[in-house]
């Protein structure tokens, strides 16, 4: 019995990671996600796909956001289906009923609660997920067109969910049909998931560019996370980066239908590029961006990276007099070695060194990773 | 929606451990729990308390029966409150639900799953925990004498839950009431968590031993497994290891109303020292027991541990003529060196070497280890 | 001041890994490579190829005993170069040294240790090793030829190293010579190394199928183990497994001179069918092969990888009447569910199923993996 | 051979954290300390005792400068013995090579690097390091008064070893001896090794606040440093941390004469109340430390911990009003939260809430943690 346990769990340490199994049962700790803010918006961490007992998933409501909590997320978005309810034997239908239990478990642990559900048909238009709901009963009707009506009047952020997935398109591939023409024309489509549970749909990618859709990527969790991600190995679920301009539901919602997200999936981050630069460059820091070097000498640029993706660097064109590595990895949470040398026998003075580089990992398109300049000051001295 | 998903979704592969998150949407691969099997018996292992939606608890039945198939586990117990359900108010009362939904699984997984109830009353006499039920509507009735009974003439096997709660003993002290005598003499007690939760009781290790009462540690777990104990870190939940004769139902409940149990909690096994001993003399072995030495000379010996318990060991009395160390931790999963030293330096011949030492985290009482020896054979021979 | 040092320093624990600060200053516990024996041969390993502060290492010969020890190796052979001596002006050149100062810690520690050297030229020949030899000295002498028969005539085992090495191949292409002929022909040259460092070289392992030659893949290690491989984190060295018919000198050598080697690199074992094969076998284990099944039905059964290596398998054809996975991974250390579905909703009797995979990690050529088969029993009864 | 290898080798990615074979042989990857700067202060890691080749260490002097760099250090002093030369049939004793060889390598890799030697004499006065040294040769005479004068006229830092070494102590318990009392009056003793390798001396400890010497703690490493350590586990050397005014060699060696010292060893922080404090309070910051409250309501406030110590914090004394937990752990690199519980149904209004704690691994003395107190706003609401 629970409910009025009092008792001292001992804390148990582990590897560079303590868990406190605490008097409610579960372990209290948080692990904040290492992607850094950029100038002008805060990049929080969202997953706005996930279910409950309420329709077929397989835990209690208030587990969605402990899980949450602990992974380092600032908000999710509970989406049970309306039209598949396979607990419904035991579980009494009620579809505002996961967000009302789980709401004042958020409020507890401080985590933006959003009230959602998945208009659940078959394809075409497929399911579609709307949050910042209102009453979510009011999406239970016949047609499809009806329920996103619905949801549109009361200004829910709808996004399209796994558009390649193989329960609706057998080969895998995503098609998009008159309906989500329709969709869009009405002003009904806000997102779409490039990313879901542990696919990447490549033609999502392209339409979220094309139509200017908001680029997500959720977890469609229906077990208890655990059994689903290993977190702690650095295999968590796909993250919705929203740059919001400040840390409340209302800028968050702002950002989702201004498009300003980012995929994180994977080691990969996707999104267009004036987001995933600021992003680079907040996590990367030079100890000191400027050398002494003998010509035709050798010098190490000591780069520290401070979020938790490795950046996969390749090099993506000559460098004037210098040789530089053809690939480089910014390990996360590490510092690592930049050698470059000159093959300049000749050279005097001071030098302004750009290397060009591609980091493959994070995507501004299906096919194109994102360029970035690695800057540095180069002064030219006698050899000793 | 979950009911036709028939992709591929790719293997991950982290530290020496690949994880498939497959088409079920979970992490289908098993870590068998390293203790090893001992003469005569197979060593099983069992959670025989657990809860889900169905009464305080957070999860679906199927979940309880995946968690433990990853952990290693033979089989598990729900056992739900039976007078206590906060849930509902949205899930259905239904006392035998939990089985029936979860039957299918275990026959899935291959798991042993025994339907049981946690008959939930005020001290005294407690809680109480019965297992091997045939139907668990017979248990709620209003006294609990009566509710005992029904489940004692189901044959079920009952156990006292979490005597030192402190839920029901605010100062943390378990006490032992007149209702509890009377239970022991009617035959309704066949054991007692020594452990529960994070929690041990050195008061009901004694009642145990004086009692002959079957030793029993159990998770209690109310959230997904993974939210309240860190496996993969090495911090596991309480297990119920179980001497039976063949791995089946019958067996292992032959084995329970026997008494042949060992409590494996942390880094500790605690039970009779006739199931303690042969489970350390099966999990370690010396790679060579035999040595050539000089007088006053030092040897290695090899000592592997196969378990997953690290044993620490701390010499128990004098070795003749020789030192040994005072004290030494066979890591689990490794190979340690035993190194000793002549103190004769006139020894000539064969010397059998007898070294005692006692197994502190192998409890035999709650103040007591495990003692064994270890033997090798040592040859002077002429210094070179 | 280390000589006289009698202190007990504590037993640190971590995530599943014991770890001994002992007396001696250094960590005495020792992590067993999990690649099991196979019927006729102890699956021995070894790496045959390393440096000291002798040549142009920069460890004391002793650390390259107590790594090997530490990280589960049966032997080593340190062969450092005769001809590169950069640190000649403070190291007294003497190429039997390192064998001599190593050998006490050997002996120690239970390891076998091989005297050996690297002859160190310009290509071709290329460096090639020499192991089992009697006295180095007698290999520093002017010309190629003289120093390999040296070591031939002292029966010495004599490979080829790093035959692909940038150093000596600009385009990383390996390039056979007439050299390497005139060494074959002569009977100089027993073995190859496919693998070293971290290099993979696809030439020499299609020479050692064509020539016969022993297949190795060794370190080359000149810092502390440590600095160069992360081995607690599944990332270890290249290792030779030796399939020898006992473990001592004499049977790794002989095992060696017959070709029975494997070379373990990352997650790869490359080799001859007739050594991988067995590996595979028994490695791998099912819980129980036959099953019921209704037709139409769907049965899991359960395989249990007791190796370290995580075996990644690929259908190879298709299987009558049934639904195999298309990949499967047997992860290490794990058990793992393969999951088959009837395809005859008229099947009835006893069936005998047999999967058709490739082990994609077991290579017996630089493009083909092993070929396995599955097996199990299918009983079809009535749907209930 | 490794002078000329040029070749790629492919980054590995390990769980969360990447590890680079580079063309060097050596994993060319920092991971940084993170404990914090404080207030006035860089706080710089060191590690100033340690061995190599050139005394009876088993590594070349430039493996120490890789070793310090690849674990977060900022700088390093070599202090091979002066008296005590078991290698020195192989390698030449010369007292300045260490420093020599390393020089190169440290400047590479932006390391600091200070000259020293240990003075090797039986007790008293036992082993004394001195660093900052311009000429070891000087310190080879015979009296170690003349050794320790050499030292103090080159202007060295010169502070006593392991002063409870059993190899010089044989009860374990640390003496001091006229002969101190001596060093003391001379100005010739300037730090004390609380800490050495992995043993802690209480008495040190206790003479340090005595006398006013800065506290050390080093690792007298011998073997490779990953042989005696398990970093990347958490189980790193001891090191000194240096609150220093700047990054440079003259202002560390200005702390360690000022004093301005910390002991890190295991998960203990060991030094003056004055620096212990503005670490702790750098480490932890409160995500919003004003919370509204109903009277006998409960609030969590969310407390992260950006250092890399678990801080063991234990309630000191009553709070008014208020219960707060017994004892909290802020755990590294997480965020945990605080749970307090209003016991006044009639408070009203903002109320200061200040909670004495003391952390327990932060010690000012060998029996005193670090007194803290945490502090938050409550606001009395309605309850709803």
């Amino acid at each position: 019995m629970r409910i009025n346990r009092l008792r001292h769990v001992a804390v148990s340490l582990t590897l560079a990671i303590a868990t406190a199994l605490a008097a409610s049962g579960w372990t209290q700790t948080r692990r904040e996600i290492k992607i850094p803010d950029v100038p002008g918006y805060q990049v929080l961490k969202f997953d706005l796909h996930m279910h409950t007992v309420f329709s077929d998933g397989n835990v209690w409501p208030t587990v969605r956001v402990k899980e949450a909590w602990c992974e380092g997320l600032d908000g999710i978005s509970i989406t049970d289906h309306i039209e598949y309810l396979p607990h419904r034997d035991d579980v009494a239908p009620n579809f505002n009923r996961p967000y009302e239990i789980a709401r004042p478990e958020a409020d507890r642990l401080g985590l933006m609660l959003f009230r959602g559900a998945e208009i659940t048909r078959s394809m075409p238009p497929g399911h579609l997920n709307a949050i910042f709901l209102e009453d979510v009963d009011q999406l239970k009707v016949e047609k499809w067109e009806d329920a996103v009506r619905a949801a549109f009047e009361q200004k829910a952020f709808i996004f399209w969910n796994h558009p390649g997935w193989k329960g609706q398109q057998p080969d895998g591939v995503a098609r998009w049909y008159d309906e989500h023409t329709l969709l869009l024309e009405k002003g009904w489509l806000h997102g779409i998931e490039m990313v879901n549970e542990d696919e990447y749909y490549p033609e999502a990618h392209r339409w979220a560019l094309e139509h200017n859709l908001a680029m997500l990527g959720n977890s469609d969790v229906h077990e208890p996370i655990a059994m689903a991600y290993a977190a702690l190995e650095g295999k968590r679920r796909p993250i919705d980066l929203i740059l919001a301009k400040e840390k409340t539901p209302e800028a968050v919602k702002e950002a989702l239908f201004a498009g300003r997200t980012v995929v994180y999936w994977r080691n990969f981050l996707m999104g267009k590029a004036e987001y995933l630069a600021p992003i680079f460059e907040q996590s990367i820091s030079m100890e000191d961006p400027s050398a002494k070097i003998a010509p035709k000498g050798r010098v190490n640029f000591q780069i520290h990276n401070a979020s938790e993706i490795d950046y996969e660097l390749e090099l993506a064109g000559p460098v004037e007099q210098f040789d530089a590595p053809k690939s480089l990895t910014l390990a996360a949470d590490r510092t690592v070695l930049l050698s470059v040398q000159s093959q300049n026998a000749e050279a005097k003075g001071k030098v302004r060194l750009e290397i060009p580089y591609v980091v493959k990992n994070l995507k501004i398109a299906p096919d194109a990773g994102l360029p970035v300049t690695l800057k540095m000051t180069v002064e030219f001295i006698e050899k000793k």
